[in-house]
């Protein structure tokens, strides 16, 4: 694009790097209204606690109404992070609020990650596919990768070694219902990957948005906790080597924008000046207010009702999908959290698939762009938490419309 | 310090250059309840419009709550984004809501700015002194800074050449009620910056936080707009060479992190790319509380009520300055804001003054920090908005012996 302004010539050379993210492109496509889409990472609007916020913000501005407007803290609202130790604990690690950093959603905590960590050139060892959004904050620090294979259970940690051997700064896992593929890494594989990364000395970042959102099947300890408890510390008190992620966007509500990371306090001090330079603190308003929310129990109760209406639109979604779509077309079967994973024959490329499906009037995400060295263009990523059920019968309908006519075009019919 | 977890050794070369902020951490020396403080930027909080904050999040979240809970667009919420664009064109600038970003407080967009334009080794051209932030934000992405010296009218342009021949990638300049100075950019001054700028080809970035807060004089149109009218464009349409940033952090409340950016739509386009990789997206509930109390004109009312309180401040401050500060001290005399600058005689150490302050219980901040290539020493910021005219009274006396102890111990005596 040609512009006559002083700054055209001036861009840094990491924005050579940084791309608008495809799936933020992609969903401005799908926002006309007769279109069914199943490509955004949404929660349903219609479960969101609009009383409970609104009775909070009330409470807290009432009662504390010029703390709650005034710059505060960068490390955060204090009893936040109080409420989040006593949560972590009960899934069995014990931090101290010294612990935790308060972040402006997760995508901010990738960000202060690797503006801490990543030198140009360095190595970030991923799932493959692995989450867009970490691509996309770390490329701007220059970061290259390692990828390690994935299955239904997650990374397949057989072939984890070979990816250490690359000399990796951390390793970067997303170990429940994961972004993009809905697969959980195994109880045996959480300890194997803990073993080798002991043995290799190297890091982890356990980013975990879904782990509250199973919708079957016994809840498997946290990577974090299970290192705690490999390096043989009592009651798990937290060993400082795994970097953990978690969020309200998916229990509470995503346009408060917050979230927190689990780091030892020396890389939270690190944090928290990458934090000062970059917006300072977290809006004190709602901090407060998703305290005010959560301090009673609230958000256990909420999540158990989520759990129930996401659990019956997958369930919905993966009957319709072996009813209607084609052979050939295989797909995951995830126990939790918002997407699954749909693997088209090797023939099939998704984003032709995904201009067709448009004009079908339903949309979902192309699996290239989650590959970050490249492959994939026969996968795609498909959300069931955000359609209503009629939509979801609907949308599957004419995604297997979609996909039989794209099939009829290969060559071998 | 010494621990023992896997991180301490693999941060990037960045963070050597990225320091807590100095004004952060002695704010935390501060936080006894028997100190009186000029130290932080804070506003009055008995001045917030907490009920009108109230009364807007419940109108947000009754009528429009699965809106406000959800995710939303990078670029922020358009009603917003429009409201914005009927502020600038009140102040003879006329830009489109694709001229206008969000940002999560104007920290974020001068981090977000860093991020797409400087690359490691490239020369800023600052105030000397500058704000402190955008030191922290920039240090983070290898910035070095050419400065050029300042009076009471704020940059001296007539050593503006000199500073322009080394190059700079852009200026950066604080034109109404500089933070730290207090000084406001003399209209003729404003005129010969754009002038000597357009004639080396160097854009600017105007951050003006305080523009509306003026408690005396006529207000001097801002450097955006007159660059504007430099370029002949009808009504002052947007030339594209100067970035504007503000924020709603000193007329409605800096604890919702709202603030914007006026930019060509290339560069928004980029900061667009940036902030999705930073943050997503600012709070959407934020947007749409701002939106809500700011659309019938609550804002402007609200700020002719700031600008009386916080120049009655000023007035009683300088008062007292004037009545018990011993001879060769000088200071500013802001035109509006919320700082003024002490100049100590030469041999006096301001953080040497600093922690005499501390134990008569009063403190400010050092202006050493604010001077990007070192100097200063003999400098202090002076905050005036937050403390109450009671806090004010006692806390200017108990500086004014501050002073005079410490004079007494320089050896002329």
């Amino acid at each position: 694009m040609y512009s006559d302004t002083l700054w055209d010539y001036r861009y840094a050379q990491r924005t050579h790097r940084m791309k608008s993210s495809a799936i933020r492109e992609l969903l401005k496509l799908t926002q006309q209204p007769d279109i069914i889409s199943f490509a955004g990472g949404l929660p349903a609007p219609e479960l969101f606690p609009v009383a409970e916020v609104e009775r909070a913000s009330q409470i807290v501005l009432e009662k504390h109404g010029a703390q709650a407007l005034q710059y505060s803290t960068t490390e955060g609202f204090l009893p936040l992070r109080e409420m989040i130790c006593r949560h972590t604990s009960r899934y069995g690690l014990y931090v101290t609020p010294e612990n935790v950093l308060i972040t402006s959603g997760s995508q901010q905590a990738l960000d202060l990650l690797g503006k801490i960590f990543i030198n140009p050139g360095d190595r970030i060892l991923v799932e493959n596919p692995t989450y867009l959004g970490a691509i996309q904050a770390w490329n701007a620090y220059g970061a290259e990768y390692v990828t390690v294979p994935c299955d239904e259970y997650g990374m397949k940690t057989d072939e984890l070694e070979a990816a250490l051997r690359a000399g990796p700064k951390f390793i970067y896992v997303l170990p429940n219902f994961q972004n993009p593929t809905g697969a959980t890494l195994a109880l045996e594989r959480r300890k194997q990957l803990i073993a080798l990364a002991d043995q290799y000395g190297v890091p982890i970042i356990e980013d975990d948005p879904y782990g509250q959102l199973r919708y079957e099947g016994e809840h498997i300890p946290s990577v974090v906790a299970l290192d705690s408890e490999y390096r043989g510390n009592n009651h798990a008190t937290y060993s400082g080597n795994v970097i953990y992620l978690s969020t309200f966007s998916k229990t509470l509500a995503p346009g408060l924008r917050l979230a927190w990371v689990v780091a030892p306090p020396g890389v939270i001090g690190k944090l928290v000046q990458a934090k000062q330079g970059a917006d300072l603190h977290t809006s004190t308003f709602n901090q407060m207010v998703a305290y005010e929310v959560g301090k009673g129990g609230f958000i256990d109760r909420h999540v158990r009702e989520i759990r129930k209406v996401y659990g019956a639109r997958r369930d919905l979604m993966l009957g319709l999908m072996d009813e209607l779509f084609p052979p050939g077309v295989r797909w995951t079967r995830p126990r939790g959290g918002l997407f699954l994973w749909v693997t088209l024959p090797e023939e099939l490329d998704a984003s032709e698939v995904f201009k067709v499906a448009v004009r079908r009037k339903v949309a979902f995400v192309p699996g290239a762009p989650f590959h970050p060295v490249g492959g994939g263009e026969n996968t795609m990523r498909i959300n069931f938490s955000n359609a209503r059920p009629e939509q979801i019968e609907q949308g599957v309908a004419r995604l297997a419309d979609t996909l039989k006519e794209m099939r009829l075009r290969l060559p071998r019919f």
